[in-house]
């Protein structure tokens, strides 16, 4: 692949992947959406085949990474480092790219949503005012859950447990699709079982902070919360934000360890 | 192909994916029936799986494409124009005929719907009786939603945009299954895919428009609507009725733009 | 294929679809069951996977119709009809079979259902007193609803169409697959496209009449119903009894037309 | 396969199948999860997509058994025993690990429901005091069925049925993967089909008992929770725990004998 297939090929994906991703957050989230409070299910298949859908359209131009955790496991399983700028790069623009999409699709329903008074400062709300009014001054609404993950409990360790631990997960059912395949189309095979693994981490492991497993998939929509010109949208939590960029790093290190040891 | 094959592919798939799809919506939408209020996801699922069972059934006469903008995309990737009149011929009475289907499996359940005082003018009249009201005056109440799409918010610019990013990550997905098949029984799974890629878009980009990125889906359904003898139907919302067909077949043109600059 | 190997393989896989199907249908009902209530959508995904259990076990014995309207449509697309009764006799006493395994793995859920006097009725006795007396004078509560299906609002012609219209996709979408089988491993995708056209139907057209789509699924389990002692069970609603038969073999009959002209 | 690599196999994806198996469980039960209340179909198609997931990692180190009901029935089919302690002890460690797991990723989560005097006792608590007092006395409150399982009605004969007939449907579908098979990857299929097959027991027969279906996945996490250092955990139900390791045992042999007699 040249460099500027896995460019083009992971910047596309990665767009397309947080347009859906982000796409089912704000569709399940927003005001005026017909998809409000769809719930849990809905976010975690949502995710998984907003996995799928992106693998499957870049996986012939980059092999598909759209995570620079699984570039990251697959330098250090392969010990070929010399892409991997490429596909980080690929991988924030991308990222960036699909959250302002989102923006876009649900333009309206975000204005709707952030100007509509009884519902500033989200769900919580609604239960009690001090908690809206905490929420404003935390400045953190749930309009930030559609660009970036938040823990439910800040506890450091943990959370940095908790993406690690999803992380290793994903990236060992990606290391051993090679040892699956035997002539069994794993471009297509491959990007289903990806994406019900993806779907597999919301539900068990999504609950505690909204699995990133992947630092771009968390950082570009954050830069990009940060930028848009959305009224009332609170802060966007940038103490948090290393834990997402670093739990998945390390998961991706883990398991390309567990991988040269137990499967090579 | 042949067009007869052609045509009568696509009138039986397009019926089937119309008959499944606004089946699901009056199954989720109409009193009396047990899948009523299943919410977002059923609906989601539900159209995903009437592309896989349309698909299946008619790949083997036409290809499957089911809708006037896969056939645009189609034509331009391969820049061969003279099939595109029998598909869309195809594509527009299948989904009429779909749509008939519909009304005659839950003929009861319309009827019984539409008669009833107390949810005429749709779930809104649970609120307010003043939105009931709106509702019966605008000419525009919950059963044409079984039929054709319609905003949650009127803004045409968005509307237009969210039907063109869905419809982009539609076709991208189905051109790109040439690139993926490597003797992986394209036909089965290929279906199978694009379920999930459809249920994707429904789950992610549904929100703001209820996701037409068809013509064919909403203007054939559309106008059995206008023609049906349903009591208190109320309106068609004509003024609504071009941006789901330019919609899409904008989003087609740019995703084979797309396919022919990045892919090919 | 033997006689005995069709037989064997039919009565297995038909038990197999019916405790699941049942199953579901007795999760989502019966009170002290940890499903209950899961809605519309769990039925729907555990008739789907029912199915693609029971023919994924049974595929090798019998080739898996486990439904007399699919064995219909085979012997009219083939011509053969030497093994219809072998076929018809196994898929009902499968039926039989199922349906008493489900009350076995729900025996302390439908005693302690059917016991309680603040249920019996069935869920209408929660809106008014009056329902549910008019449910035990009609000799008909919920658990009925565990072993065949009834509709919601009976109109015969109505009901039948619906019975019909259902079936037609289904068969239609397992004749096709000789025609989608390109070196595929028809054997395990067939049983996964078949799950989810089975999904389909119930999202889709299941709201009117519960989707039989196959008269030993309805049929067999309503038998077992008559005889089983349960307590407070109501009638076999002996009325309705006819439409999931003639519905179904009517729709493979069209089907199977509809195959032979426009496929074949 | 050598018994390191069995050993090693199972261990691991033991391990991620009771990781994300009790991982949804905890996020569906635990105060401040984000997926606290997403409902039993969220349960089904976790512990579906766990299994997918941890099977398909597994499977080129040890053929993923994960379940010592499944090595038995294997032994029974090919009357071969050699390996059958290597792969119960590595199945058995690997649930104990995946447990602590749980506990790892949701720490803060399991704290924060523990110790919440209006929560302790579990969701019953929130109906009436008496009951939260007798979910305290009797020493079993929710927390317990993160991991391990437990009957909604305790009927021994009926309980032991119901693990016994789930267990049936599960090793009779591995069991006859191998005819299935023809040329279709069933490296990858297979996980895909075990995944839909324990989607379909668990929506089908998990009401009564919560569907072991599996010794080490019952007995494994029962022995971490009554190693763990919670608050307020309550017992074990060690008075219960002999069904969910027995019932599965027995359905293995059961599937063996049925497969030995009708298919092979």
């Amino acid at each position: 692949m040249s460099s500027s297939d896995i460019f083009i090929g992971e910047t596309i994906g990665t767009a397309i992947l947080i347009l859906l991703g982000g796409g089912v957050c704000a569709a399940v989230t927003l005001k005026a959406s017909k998809a409000r409070n769809a719930g849990w299910l809905a976010i975690a298949f949502g995710w998984g085949f907003a996995v799928m859908t992106a693998v499957y359209i870049s996986a012939p131009l980059s092999g598909a990474h759209l995570n620079p955790a699984v570039t990251l496991a697959l330098a250090i399983k392969d010990g070929d480092w010399s892409d991997v700028p490429v596909y980080w790069a690929g991988q924030l623009l991308g990222a960036m790219i699909g959250a302002a999409l989102v923006w876009v699709a649900y333009y309206g329903q975000f204005h709707a949503h952030l100007t509509d008074r009884e519902i500033v400062g989200g769900p919580g709300a609604q239960a009690t005012k001090a908690k809206a009014v905490e929420a404003q001054e935390k400045g953190a609404g749930p309009v930030l859950g559609i660009f970036s993950t938040g823990p439910e409990i800040p506890v450091v360790w943990q959370n940095l447990a908790t993406e690690i631990v999803g992380t290793v997960v994903l990236v060992l059912a990606i290391l051993t699709q090679g040892l699956n395949a035997n002539g069994d189309g794993l471009g297509t095979l491959g990007a289903l079982i990806t994406a019900f693994v993806v779907v597999s981490i919301g539900l068990s492991l999504g609950g505690p902070t909204g699995y990133a497993i992947n630092p771009a998939r968390d950082l570009g929509p954050r830069i990009v919360h940060a930028l848009l010109p959305l009224p009332n949208k609170g802060g966007s939590d940038w103490g948090y934000a290393w834990i997402p960029v670093v739990g998945p790093l390390i998961g991706a290190a883990i398991a390309a360890g567990i991988y040269n040891v137990a499967f090579a």
